[in-house]
C-alpha cells in the first residue's frame, strides 16, 4: 500500500481489555505502527508486559489471540502526559470518564478513535461507522474550526447498535424505516473491563437489564442513522425500542429485529438489500475490511453465535431468519449477529481509521 | 377437601419427561388418586421403576424432585389397551402423533387433559388456562354431543404461549390489544423428550430457530384470548408476532414482549392490572394453584430464570421491567418469565383439572 | 427443645455471602435467636436492607434462598464495635484478615463459631467438624486459660477440606490411612465474596488453580483427623496430595479420591464403613443435623453436582463410585460431592454450634 | 515434498463427527489426496453435501472449520461395498462394531488408520502414537503375514489415554514409571456421535462416569508403553487408576496425574524431560506434525481448556503445575490437556499416517 497512508499511532488505554485488542488489530499492521501505549498513572512507567502483570504473577492479558511478545519491552506512559509529539493519530479505549478529560488534549493536536462514548452526544461529533455514514465526518472539521483542535474526537458506536445501524441502514435506503422493535442477547465480553459478568449470576441464567445501554441504542441507531444538514447531523425521526439482556455467551452479540417499513417488501427483497449493501465499501480492500459488510444465510438455525462469530475475523454483521412481521405495518423480522469484541470494538475503530486515512480525512 | 372432588386418575405416556412431571405433581394429590400408569409397549407390563431403568441399569427419571418410590412397583399398562373401568380421568402426557391416536379412545370415555398439541387447533376444543378462559370449556359439551363422547379432550396450551397469555390477557380485559411482538429465551428442559439439546450445540451459543414454535404461538394465543361465540371460539384478531430462540438455561421461559394497547396506559396502570388479574381465581385455593397469577418486580434485573422461576412453585408467571415502547402505538413492553416444566407443563395441566373439577365440569 | 439450648446470636460479616448464608441459617431457628448483625464501617448504621442495596438499587442478596424480610429494619453495627452485653455466641464470616483482628475481640467474651481460616493452624485452636472430632473440643479450655478469654474461637474446616474429611475418618477409624491423592471440582460459589469468578473466565473451561487451597486442605485434614495428646493435637501422619480446581458449576464440591489404607477392604466393607458412619451424631437430632452423614449411592453416574448437592439441606456428604485402586497398597478410589455453602460453610457452622451448645461447651 | 509420500486416500464412516474431522485435516493435504468417502448404506449413492442434510434441510456438519465445498458432490459409497481399487490408504473413522466387520476387509488390500476401538486389544496390532512408539510398527508385519493381508490395522489410542502416553512416555525413559493415578475432565465432544451428551445433563454439573473409559485408559496406557518383544508387545508393568469424569467444556481434555517415579526427579528435571521430548519427531517437519511435542506452562492457571486446547493446532500437549506429589513415593503431580478433536482423533490418526508413510511403512 501507498506510503502516504502511513500513520504512527498510540493507543491509550492499552492495558485494558480493548486497549488490548487495538494491539491485536494494530499487530502488523500495513499502515499503522505503533509508537507509543499510554495508560493510567497505576502502570506509567513500567513496560508492557510487567504493566499486564497481576501481583500473584499471573498475566491479565485477556485475548485469545497470544500476547504480542514484541510489546513486552514497549514502555507504558502515563495517559496524561503522552507525548504527542511522534505521533499521528490516538486510538482511545479509556472509560467514557477517562475519555471525556483526555480526548480533547489529545485532539488539539492529532485525530482520536475512540470506542468510548463520552462524546458521542455532542453536537459536534459525529458516530462513524465504516461504509455507513462517512459523509458525517463532515462535523470534523466543525469540531477543529470551532474547538480550535488541529485534530479530531471520532467515536464509533456502542457494540450493541453497531451491529443493527449495518442492518438498518440498507433497510433506511432502500425501503424507508417507520419503526424498529429489537431484543439483544449481549455476550460476556461486552460487559467490558475485568471481572465483567460474575459466573454466578450468569450460569443457568439470563439477566434482563444493562445500565445505560437501551438508552444508548436507542439514541446512537437515530444518530448514524440519520442526515447530514449543513455541519449538523439532523437524527433519523425513527422510534428505536431495545431491550438488552445479557446471555451466557463469550462473544457475539445476537439480536431479534423487527422493523416496520415504510414501503412493502417481501423477505426476499430485504434479503437483496442486505447481502447487497456496502460493496463499493468492501471493494476499497481497506486492511482491516471484510469482504462483505452483511452476510444473509438461509439455514433458519443460523446465525449462532459460536459459529458465525468470527466470520471473516469478526467484521461481518451476519443476518438469519428473515421473514414477513404481521405485527407491525410492513413488518420485517430477523436475527443478526454482530462480533462485539471485533466490529463492534478496536478492530472496527480501527477499520475506521483506515476509511478515515483512505479518504485524506485523518 | 370435599370427596365430591376426588377422581381415579391415569398418566397415558408416563415413562417420559412430561409424564413424570405429572407423577411429581400429583403425589400426595388431595383430590386425585393415581391408579394406573399407562405407556408404550415397549414399557408395558413392566412394574414402573424397570420401566424407566436404561439397559446400563441407570435411571431415566428426568425430574428434579425425587423418585416417588411408592409407584416403584405400579405396573405399567399398554397405552392402547388401558382399562377405564376404574378411571374417572386421564392425564395425557404422549407425543402429539401418538396423542392423536389414543386421546379419542380415552375420551370415549373419560375426560383426558393433554399436553400434546394434537387437537389444540380442531373446533370443537378449547385451549384452557387456568383461570383465564374457563368460558371456553363450553366446547367440551359440544365436543360430547358432536362426538358422541361420555368424555372430552382438553389440551392446555404450549408451554412458551401460556406466559405470553396470561400476562395479555389482562392486558387485552383492561386496555385492549392492537399488536403483539415477542422474542423467547427458551429453557433447555422445553425441547422435550431425551436427549432434548445438544450440550454441544447450545454451550456459549444461542439458537435462533425452534421448529413449529413460533406458529404454535402465534395461533393459540389467538385462540385462548379468543371469544366465546355460542359453541364456537372467535379468535382475538390480533396479529402476534414470534421470535423463539433456545438459550442455555435449564428450566424457565424468559421472553421480551412488546405490545401495543387499544387504548393508552401509563407503565404503572399495566402494573396494576398484571398484578391485581386473577385473584378470583387464586381465591379459589385449588390444590395446585399459585397464590397470584403474576407477580410484577420493581427491581430492573429482575425477573431472572434462575432465581425467580421456581417462585410459587413455578405456577406464577413473574414480569419485570414494565416500559412504555415508544416504537408501537401505545406502547407498553415488558419482560416475562415462566416455568415451562410446571405452570407450562403437567403441573399447570394439573390445575386446569382441578378447575375443571371443582367447577362440576369434569 | 429445652430452653437451655438458647442463645442470643451475633452475625459478623453479615452483608458478605457467608454472612448471608448464616441469616439463612438462622432463619427460625428453634435455639438461636438473631439479635446482631455486624459488618464493616461502610455498612454501620444501615438497615440491614440498605446495607445490601448496590448505589444502582439492586440488591446484592446472594442467597437463592429468599431474603429474610424481618430482618429488613434491623441495624448493622460496625463489626469492630459490636456490644456483647446481650450477646450469648458470634459466627464470625468475615474474611481471613478482618477475623484475625475480630475475633480475639469477641472472643474475650463469648465464644466465636467462625468459617474463616485466621485462626485454624494456632496451637491451641481445634479444627472442628461436627460428629468427627469433638473431643478436639478440649483445646478451646486451653484457649480460655492461657488467652485469658471468657469464651473462645472455633474455626471450622475449609469448604474443600470438609466433605474430604468426613468420608476419610470413617477410613481411618475402621483400616487406617496410609496416603491422600485428591483432584477437586470446585464450584463458583466457593470462590467467596463478589464477584467471585467471571463468567468469560470459565465459560466452556477449567481453571487448574486456586490459591492456598491445596496447602489448606492438606494441613487441615491432618489436623482434623488428628489425635488428642493432652491439650495439643497431634496431626494425622498422613501424606495428603491435593490438586485443586475450578470448574462451571454454581454449588457443590466434587473430589475424586484415592487412598491407600493400613488394612486391605474390600469396596464393600468400604461402603458399610461409610454408610453407617456417625449415626451416634445423628442421632442427637440437632436441628441443623442431617440424618445421615455420608450417603453412599450405588449408580455409577452418581453422584452429580445438580442432582445431589441439595440432599438432606447440603449438609449429607455424597460419596459413589467405590472401587478398587489398584496404583496405590490397599488402594481404594471414589468420588464425593459435599455442599460448599451448606455443610462447607455457615450451615456447617451452625450446626457446629449446636453440637457445642448441647454438650455444654459454648 | 517428494512424490514418493503421495498416496490416495479413502475415508470411511466420512458422515459422522470423527469421519468429518478427517475431511478437515485431509483439506490440501500436501501427500494425501482424498479419492473416496464411505458411510453407511443410508448414506450410500447421495452427493456429501446430500448425506449431511437433515431431513429438516439443516446440516450435520459439526466442524467449527467451514465445510469443505469442494467434497460437496464427492459421491458417497457404501462402506461395505468401497472400491479400493484406486485407493492407497484407508482412514477409519466408524464405530467399534462397524470397524470390527469392516477394517479386515480393507486390510485385505491396504493399510488401515483407525480411530476406533475394535482392534486395539488384539495380540498383532500395535496401538501407535506419533513420536511415541513407531518400534511398534513391527506388529504390523506379522499382521501381514499371519492375516494374509497386503495391508494392516493401525489403531491410534482412546482420546483420553493419548495426552497421558505422551506425558508418561518420557517420565517413563528418564526416570522410570511405578504407578499412576489420574483423574480426567472430559470434554463434551469427546462424547462422540450425536447427540452426544445432553445439555440439560451436564449445565452446572460433573458427570463422574464414562462407560468402559477406565478400562481402556489404563490398559491402552500400558500397551502404548510396553517393549517390543520380537513381534510380540509386552506391556508396561504399570498399575494405572483412572477416574473419568464429563464437564461442560466443549474440547480439551484436561487431566489431572499423580505418578510414582522410580527414581526421584524435581520438578524443574520433570518439566526438562517433558519439554525437551520428541524433538526428534518434530524435527521431521511432517505436515500435521506440531512444532513441539509437548509444551510445559510456568503460569499455575494454566493449562486451561479454552485458553490452550489450540496450540500448535491441538497437536501439542500441555504441561502445567508440576510440582512434588508427597502422597506417593518419588511422587510427581502434573495437569495437562490434550486436544481430543485434534490430536486425539482424526487429526492425530492423519500425522500417524504421515509417519508411518514416511518412514516406508505404509
Amino acid at each position: 500500500m501507498s506510503s502516504e497512508f502511513r500513520r504512527r499511532v498510540a493507543v491509550v488505554g492499552a492495558t485494558g481489555l480493548a486497549g488490548q485488542q487495538f494491539l491485536v488489530a494494530l499487530a502488523d499492521h500495513p499502515w499503522f505502527e505503533l509508537v507509543a501505549l499510554a495508560a493510567s498513572e497505576r502502570s506509567a512507567g513500567k513496560p508492557y508486559a510487567a504493566a499486564i502483570t497481576r501481583s500473584d504473577g499471573s498475566s491479565s492479558w485477556l485475548c485469545d489471540e497470544p500476547f504480542p511478545q514484541r510489546l513486552a519491552e514497549m514502555p507504558v506512559v502515563e495517559a496524561a502526559r503522552l507525548d504527542l509529539s511522534g505521533v499521528d493519530l490516538v486510538f482511545s479505549a479509556v472509560e467514557s470518564d477517562a475519555a471525556r478529560q483526555l480526548e480533547p488534549i489529545y485532539a488539539e493536536e492529532v485525530p482520536v478513535i475512540s470506542t468510548a462514548s463520552a462524546f458521542r452526544y455532542e453536537d459536534d461529533v459525529p458516530i462513524l461507522v465504516p461504509g455507513l455514514n462517512l459523509e458525517h465526518a463532515a462535523l470534523l472539521k466543525r469540531q477543529q474550526r470551532e474547538r480550535g483542535w488541529k485534530g479530531f474526537v471520532a467515536p464509533q458506536p456502542n457494540c450493541t447498535a453497531i451491529g443493527l445501524v449495518i442492518v438498518l441502514a440498507p433497510l433506511a435506503r432502500a425501503f424507508g424505516l417507520r419503526a424498529v422493535v429489537m431484543t439483544s442477547f449481549q455476550a460476556l465480553s461486552g460487559a467490558g473491563k475485568s471481572p465483567g459478568v460474575a459466573a454466578m449470576d450468569i450460569l443457568d441464567n439470563v439477566v434482563p437489564y444493562i445500565p445505560g445501554e437501551e438508552e444508548k441504542v436507542e439514541k446512537e441507531t437515530r444518530k448514524v442513522l440519520g442526515s447530514l444538514a449543513g455541519e449538523r447531523i439532523e437524527p433519523l425521526d425513527l422510534p428505536v425500542s431495545a431491550t438488552c439482556t445479557r446471555v451466557n455467551v463469550r462473544d457475539g452479540h445476537f439480536e431479534s429485529v423487527s422493523v416496520s417499513l415504510e414501503r412493502a417488501a417481501s423477505p426476499a427483497e430485504v434479503c437483496e438489500a442486505l447481502g447487497s449493501f456496502g460493496r463499493e465499501f468492501t471493494d476499497l480492500g481497506l486492511p482491516s475490511s471484510p469482504s462483505e459488510l452483511i452476510r444473509v444465510l438461509e439455514d433458519p438455525y443460523r446465525p449462532q453465535p459460536r459459529l458465525d462469530r468470527d466470520l471473516n475475523g469478526g467484521m461481518t454483521t451476519v443476518v438469519g431468519r428473515v421473514r414477513e412481521d404481521r405485527a407491525l405495518p410492513h413488518g420485517i423480522k430477523l436475527v443478526l449477529l454482530s462480533h462485539n469484541t471485533k466490529m463492534g470494538a478496536s478492530k472496527g475503530a480501527t477499520l475506521l481509521a483506515e476509511h478515515l486515512v483512505q479518504q485524506g480525512l485523518a
